[in-house]
């Protein structure tokens, strides 16, 4: 049921642009949030910590949607459905990444001081939508 | 029900940035594209077609989520999730004076030639997060 990312979106996919990450709330309706990502072969991850809104729907059903567009032209975007799996492992390491490809910083210092546990959310796909 | 806007958004709601709106799929997945949108008082307006994707999605169940950032700040966002009336009156005045607000044209063309029905969606927030 994976399927793979066509070709010509991966510039898209492989540039530090922004995300919109959609997950579903308890009573159905879609919540949504600004992410950076990065793509994993086939996969996308995204960071988060345990307690979110967004981990919380995802826990309760694993069904999520990603949409990016470049900041350069949003008039063409890639929308991404799929299926995640949520782990503490790497966690740490991947929002560093994210963060040195997004903001060209180090280390990232958000969670500095609190009891963030970070979380890896892998999206695999079922579907790829390019408009 | 209604919720207002706070006032410290109204600018990034008034500028012609661009939105990801969220339909519900009919098996529940959300559903995201890129839409222009402009607010009118509490709500906001988006156009779109009979027949396309969110269209369907739309008239099938009327809860629909629009997030917003400014292009300059994404770390700023907006989420506004609320219901959606539907209507064809005033769908040709709306993607006009959205096409004029995000190009500057002075009429939309990309229905010409087409059997297009455009749609205006008002969406009336029943929750607005400010991040």
């Amino acid at each position: 049921m994976t399927e793979h990312f066509p070709e010509a979106v991966l510039a898209i996919l492989d540039a530090p642009e922004f995300a919109t990450l959609a997950t579903i709330q308890p009573d159905g309706q879609p919540q949504l949030s600004v992410v950076w990502f990065a793509r994993d072969g086939d996969d996308l991850l995204i960071s988060t910590v345990q307690g979110r809104r967004k981990y919380l729907n995802l826990v309760a059903d694993p069904r999520a949607t990603v949409l990016v567009y470049p900041k350069a032209n949003p008039y063409t975007y890639v929308e991404v459905r799929g299926t995640v799996t949520l782990t503490t492992a790497g966690g740490r390491e991947l929002i560093d990444r994210l963060n040195a490809e997004y903001t060209g910083g180090d280390r990232y210092t958000g969670d500095d001081g609190s009891d963030n546990v970070r979380v890896v959310v892998r999206l695999t796909p079922t579907k790829v939508i390019v408009c």
